[in-house]
């Protein structure tokens, strides 16, 4: 996925805060903690969808070509298709990983040297600085203008640092503060970038563009040092499939090629992410479905004295206070089974929650324990 | 899969050698080429199995937990269990990985460092070479021995090598020789390795271990710089799934966990994996079949004029004459639709071809072909 979650310092109280590499925990873990049924568990930290395509079960009845005892073709030409056809790009300007992550993975590997740097805007999606650190790469953290200034882009800051880098790492929408960037903020980076000597490479991870954001694949040509990742985790409310994938140039992708495992992903999820980006509609309805709860449940919160930050994707960042109280709130939560995404004591959102816009039914519950009832 | 195959300079005559990851040509493709529909090739080039198991599509119909719209669970819990239960190990001495594939580059990030250096016997899985070069680290090649002498490791330049190395790959049965090497080889690399004031770590990749290899996965207490890494795809019959895992001591996952992403294995592959391994005696049945299947293929092909070297895997490897020779024949066999594995003209089996042990069907066509009925 990508922009999705999973921010390493992010998995209290239920793990350890010790290890790098902590992730969400399962829904049986959650369960035994708070003595509830899994089936009782409710998530509202990861950034799905309510459910999975219809399309899904018929698909799977059918079978697959090649067959599981078979390895995947390793081009996987039908789903790069798909892909290119659904961004409207040539097929050698599209590369598919496992999840937007493998792509962020690969960028890495092609782009950013052993001992080298990479620009992250914080807060974000923390995968980037996990695969910086697993490079050996130093991170150049920029922080993000304040929660009263959209949590936009310090487009000086950030300008007055490109020259050290060989990658930046920018998520628009920006997960987990919620809002988009505007194509003037990146067509800054991206100009100052492009114009240094030795220009980093640009990736704008557009996982949750579907849902309201304003996508900058239409500057794959003229930014030369320019990737556009996507997911079929969010508006295409497929992440157990786990598929993502990058658009660029075609010497970007070429590059990236090199470095692509060459199976990764598994015959039933190329398959099904091939038939979901070949029907869009669906991930439209989703969105639509979305947006209107987004509006819905964000006007309850405020009722309930809990005003999210302005978002366009789908999910919401609550302020709750210091990092005591965002703890004490998401832990009154989870003994109700709600599960929500808080952040670690030394991240700056380390006082808020993120919630995912659910189905109605399940953000009735979730406003019902936030008001106490 | 990992000992899987897909030799990087392997996918000729039909893609160009030109490129770093070039892996084998979809059946769609090779048809086009050679003016043959889909369903009339036959892959002998992939050391797949001729089925995948019967409960798969049981297993698909019943749905799954969590549902395609949640991501998988990231520790695989399930997953790791259900393969630490079939190797009788502890969960925290498993992990899993999208085909051994990505267990081998979480061993590179792990244990490789950029500019470091590690010792592959050649010939061997090509994928060890290419993690590594991606690693920016230097591959110290050491031949194996002679055909004559069965392929095995040259223990004595193993050896005065070892002190310059980081990571050492070995693959037992070796793909695409076909022998296993003995515990006494291996363990003799081992102690050498071990003894070493900075001990490489040694990788001894099982992926054919089923077929009729001694596994080392007891030694895992003994030499604690030890990954013995398995597959879904040979024996299991699942290639299609993407799994992997590998099998060391707690520490040696430890550190192996903080490099694994976090998602890489879809919930549909997790499932399947985990039933899969749950049913042994079904992989047992296949290794029966496939060894019965190999004595006779082996029988009718030295029968034919080709005989080939002594095999404990699900493969054969023929010695056709200079690589011109082999080119040939390759050519002469995908013009009827059977692929098989080349070589490239730098690899020291570039007179060779190398046979999957499939169907007694598709065998019996293979053997028509061979002796140009």
């Amino acid at each position: 996925m990508s922009a999705a979650d999973r921010p390493a310092a992010n998995s209290r109280p239920i793990a350890t805060a010790s290890q790098v590499y902590t992730w969400e925990p399962s829904n049986a873990a959650i369960a035994a903690r708070y003595g509830l049924r899994p089936d009782q568990i409710l998530r509202f930290d990861t950034n799905t969808s309510p459910a999975p395509p219809e399309f899904v079960a018929r698909v799977l009845e059918r079978g697959f070509d090649p067959p599981l005892n078979e390895y995947p073709d390793s081009s996987y030409a039908e789903l790069t298709e798909a892909a290119a056809e659904y961004v409207a790009a040539a097929v050698d300007e599209v590369i598919v990983g496992a999840g937007a992550d493998e792509l962020l993975d690969m960028v890495t590997k092609a782009f950013l040297p052993a001992g080298g740097a990479a620009l992250v805007p914080v807060p974000t999606y923390s995968m980037y600085g996990v695969l910086t650190s697993q490079r050996a790469a130093r991170i150049v953290a920029v922080p993000r203008l304040s929660a009263d200034a959209g949590y936009g882009l310090d487009l000086a800051a950030i300008r007055a640092r490109l020259a050290e880098v060989s990658v930046v790492w920018l998520c628009s929408p920006n997960n987990p503060t919620g809002a988009a960037d505007s194509r003037a903020e990146l067509e800054n980076v991206a100009e100052a970038a492009a114009s240094l000597p030795d220009p980093p490479m640009v990736v704008v991870d557009e996982a949750y563009f579907e849902f309201g954001g304003e996508t900058v694949i239409d500057w794959r040509a003229r930014f030369r040092n320019l990737i556009v990742l996507r997911t079929l985790s969010k508006a295409f409310a497929l992440p157990g499939i786990r598929v993502g994938f990058g658009v660029a140039t075609r010497d970007v992708i070429a590059r990236l090629e090199r470095v692509r495992p060459p199976g990764s992903i598994s015959t039933i999820s190329a398959l099904l992410a091939s038939e979901a980006l070949r029907r869009p509609e669906l991930a439209m309805e989703n969105v639509q479905r979305v947006t209107a709860e987004r509006a819905w449940l964000s006007g309850r919160l405020t009722d309930a004295g809990r005003p999210p930050a302005p978002s366009v994707t789908n999910f919401l960042l609550l302020r709750i206070g210091d990092h005591e109280a965002a703890e004490a709130e998401a832990e009154r939560l989870l003994r109700s089974g709600i599960v929500p995404r808080t952040f670690g004591p030394a991240n700056p959102l380390r006082g808020h929650l993120r919630l995912t816009v659910r189905s109605r039914t399940e953000n009735e519950r979730l406003l019902e324990v936030i008001r106490g009832v």
